[in-house]
């Protein structure tokens, strides 16, 4: 259990890395499937990143150019989006541009799954995903130890969702409790997770605390949204709005982490 | 006209289906159009089924083997769409797996009839569609006694949207009178209508008891969110909240079929 | 400065166009892109107009016969939509049907430049895009004079979104100050504007009519829009809301033009 001044610190943490988001208003390239591109473009509007989201091979170049993140996301993952995705981590771990991998329903694809094995081995600066996704990696959600360990093997940060959330890198994991049971009830909200974690890349150099603002954001918006729904709808509109105007003084008065 | 206690067991009937629905959360497939895409999720959600939606051929095997039913719909269909339609049927056949047909806009593109004629052959459990579309199948949209007659010669069940909606398989035929004026005003209602259709089949093993609970359920949703809607864009949210916390004697209450 | 009998002129006539199409409920087919479809076709449906939005070569000639416009929209292009759109324009212009060019985001990327530049040398009635998009084909956005000189190059009408919007053609200009900051915060409003022009040239033949109509009648909901939302969510809601509820006496009292 993380003292009272951990859990201020933490959300103190996270509300300066949104500022510095509002305030530099970073390109964010996602590559991502076409149920959730509208939802997450409007996320990373919400919270003041400027979305694009071409998966024209010939494009992505020009458009990483002036990103500040990229964001690969494997759901209804078609062949040009395949090759799209090849192209976009070549042009992002050739200008050092952190990226997110988002491997969306692997455990219900093996071919899909084998691709999330073969894109983790091309360093992702961290990995966003749930539970039966991560067991289709070989990760172990068990404990916070396993987490660390599986993040010190591939080099890069997870960030688990769940009831709880978790975010580890090698040395450093925070449970965060936060969200809402309508967040599983809305599609797209894990890959809007995973976009917002790539934004916060854009603007922060600790990988780590940038996963941890990201989930933490999230899951204080979806709290506040759900508390306020009368259903499904109203609260990914909500969920959109709080994040519009989250501000430092509501998460640090939400933030429950461990 | 039906007595008041048949219009009493048809709304009953929708809440058991719908109830069980809830229970089981069956996974439904979806290969539909990318405007529809995200509705169409959030509609499934919202009743408490778990939907898919990659339409790339070498995954929809496997994201069939773990589904409960299957949605065609042909809107916006482009060359990758029209090779995952016929995986997909083929695994659904295979695995004798109900499957639902919507020939969306097929009044106005002959090739897309021709390929909707072709699909009917191949033993949906379901079709629907509205009265232009079902007159580009040859169908008479007249009365009751020609519905069943097109059910009982495609040996499938027919929903057909319209001011009023009909439900008919060879020997049964319902009017559901249920429903609003804006569900033509916002795009995609007839594809979650058939998506709620799809949903159900996984739950209901007669596919017409289905098809009126799908079509019912929605027209009553449709009709509380209408009451309460400022314009269209509140409409499609609110109908999703409505579906969410439907309750049986709401069903009951507001249902009017004969 | 317009005087304000001619104030009243502009809204006036606005309220006429968007009467018509009510009435007439032209179909508009809409070639665009993924992230911004689902929201296109509802913003068409809010006010009136009948969308399709098929990319599929052999299917494009026949929904453009019963359409009124045509949309060509850059954004998230494929190999599949850059057809699509090669076909759409071919059949449109056959046809004598007014189209309108969205080069989305040709700023950011060179090759989208290339091709907007070449398909703006195949006659769009109108050409709708922001500041950065303009000096991307050369154009200046500095003054209404540079606008005119620019529209009567390319022989279309000009329409210019940014804090305030100008319409242009070789003789006329207006400047439309309606609008609000959430509309720059919320993904596809530029698209949807872009749709709305398309849909006012299916029911006038002076496109620089059509074309302040567009986009004050978007500037007027998104001002309305915006003063009643509690953020990106409720706005996006809302604008589609305001659309559908437009009445003449509300454009009058709101429309600001010079």
């Amino acid at each position: 259990m993380h003292a009272p001044q951990d859990v201020r610190a933490h959300a103190q943490a996270a509300a300066d890395i949104l500022a510095r988001l509002r305030a530099k208003a970073p390109r964010v390239h996602c590559i991502t499937n076409s149920v959730a591109q509208n939802f997450t473009a409007n996320v990373l509007l919400a919270v003041g990143a400027q979305p694009s989201m071409t998966i024209t091979p010939g494009e992505i170049g020009h458009f990483l150019s002036g990103a500040g993140a990229l964001l690969v996301n494997l759901g209804t993952f078609d062949r040009e989006r395949a090759e799209a995705i090849d192209v976009a981590i070549g042009a992002a771990s050739a200008a050092r541009k952190p990226w997110v991998l988002d491997p969306v329903l692997i455990d219900r694809s093996p071919p899909r799954a084998e691709l999330a094995r073969a894109l983790l081995e091309r360093h992702p600066a961290a990995l966003r995903l749930n539970a039966a996704e991560f067991g289709a990696l070989g990760g172990n959600s068990a404990d916070t130890a396993a987490l660390k360990q599986f993040a010190n093997r591939h080099q890069c940060v997870v960030a688990l969702s769940g009831a709880t959330d978790f975010v580890a890198d090698e040395t450093r994991a925070v449970a965060i409790a936060n969200g809402h049971p309508l967040m599983a009830r809305v599609t797209a909200m894990g890959c809007a997770a995973s976009a917002l974690f790539a934004a916060f890349l854009a603007v922060e150099g600790d990988a780590w605390r940038a996963g941890v603002a990201g989930m933490l954001i999230l899951g204080v918006a979806g709290e506040i949204a759900g508390e306020r729904a009368e259903g499904t709808g109203s609260f990914a509109v909500g969920i959109l709005d709080v994040l519009h105007r989250l501000d430092a003084a509501t998460l640090i008065e939400r933030t429950r982490v461990s």
